[in-house]
């Protein structure tokens, strides 16, 4: 059963989604939404802010598209081992977070895939975020939701992806009731494979990540701030080749802010 | 002159240092160390450390060698452009500054040499440092010291490196008395071009770094003892292809493990 404390409308409540279900999801207005405790793109370095906290002991997941997956090895995935966590900002903030802290014995997973949108998380979920019974669940999602709508592969719209969004997160809250969320703005650069045909579209699903953020309680990264301000200091081919995935520097980037979300105690 | 309070010797007290001045350098012993502040690899992720503070308008200064350098263009330098920085460390650190803290109008500089040793960096201290008036100056230098020894280009020791290095300390804290110095440490990963014969006389290295940033009350940075704990977790090659001039993940690791001894107020 779902707890509806935890959310802001029981309508949100299903717990037991199927890959078809979309098309099913409940519609209820999101209006009424809990205090934001999203984080400020140009929120000070170590101001105080809303953080995720990983204990001793705790567990982390990284979820997502080819962004998160970033060529990880995904035979036999192995906690805290590169190979099985690819090049991408999750592998960055991931051996940052084991290096700093190398007596919090954190157990660290990245179960990204390339390709996926929202609904395709939700079929792999029981396995790859449930039964894993992460302490902080970070979640960055959206890109190909309409990139593949524009691409012609994909009939879901921006309110396909905040549903889906919505009922994954109730999912995982009535699943795992005590994991921290954390929810990544998807974001694109122009340059590359982003064009004109992107805007506005794109800015709604920015805002419906953020929303689905403000309604679960989430700490928010706000990334698409976050490169706003990058291509004032280098175009943005050098953060991201073809506008989607990020160049090691723009990993790095991510990593950072990212990480800053996140305290260990 | 020399504040000789700043020093734990006033024999270290050399302003007006030249090019070919290493072998006139002081011997004086370092016995009766300042109080130790060097940071710990092993610290806590948000523990209280010793920080380097830059305040709203401040100017930091990257300095070393080729790790530092990271193909920068070195015509006409710009502060806080990426073309101006190269792809290492020292731009991610720098980019990671900057896009956090888009309202403390930072200036940003890196002005690291491939190829360079500590004798060098004294050769071109006064354009290169001294008149950009760091209020935080980081420097990572050590590694050709020892290796253009071992490829006998170079007839230096860990005497002259320790020499060389402390006199361009003192005469940097006698021109720039308030600028807070950051030093990190030399480090090298066993793969690539580094082999046995680099130990156990590299360890003297880092070693006389450490003692440098005792002496002088630096910040210090324990990048040998962060790839060490790296190695754990992916082998020395994903870190530093050569062992010696880390990749984009070994470069982000040590930027993160740089901005953790910095902060903005």
């Amino acid at each position: 059963m779902v707890d509806s404390s935890n959310y802001t409308s029981s309508k949100f409540a299903m717990p037991k989604l199927k890959f078809s279900r979309r098309k099913l999801l409940a519609t209820a207005s999101l209006a009424g939404l809990a205090p934001v405790i999203a984080n400020q793109a140009t929120a000070g370095h170590h101001s105080k802010k809303a953080k995720a906290t990983l204990k001793k002991g705790g567990v982390m997941l990284f979820q997502g598209d080819s962004i998160t997956d970033a060529g990880r090895n995904k035979k036999d995935p192995k906690p805290n081992q590169q190979k099985s966590f690819g090049k991408g900002y999750a592998w960055m903030a991931a051996s940052q977070l084991l290096i700093s802290e190398p007596n919090h014995k954190l157990t660290l997973h990245n179960r990204g895939i390339s390709g996926n949108k929202v609904h395709q998380l939700a079929g792999r979920w029981e396995k790859d975020c449930l039964e894993l019974k992460p302490d902080v669940l970070s979640i960055l999602i959206g890109v190909n939701d309409i990139w593949h709508g524009l691409n012609g592969k994909y009939d879901g719209t921006v309110k396909t992806y905040e549903d889906d969004f919505n009922a994954l997160l109730v999912r995982t809250k009535s699943a795992l009731p005590k994991t921290q969320l954390v929810i990544c703005e998807p974001f694109a650069l122009k340059c590359g494979a982003v064009n004109d045909k992107w805007f506005p579209e794109f800015d709604k699903y920015r805002a419906a990540a953020k929303k689905m953020a403000q309604v679960h309680q989430a700490v928010f990264v706000p990334f698409q701030s976050m490169f706003d301000e990058a291509v004032k200091y280098a175009p943005p081919n050098h953060w991201a080749g073809d506008g989607v995935h990020p160049s090691p520097h723009g990993a790095s980037l991510m990593a950072h802010f990212l990480l800053h979300s996140i305290q260990v105690s």
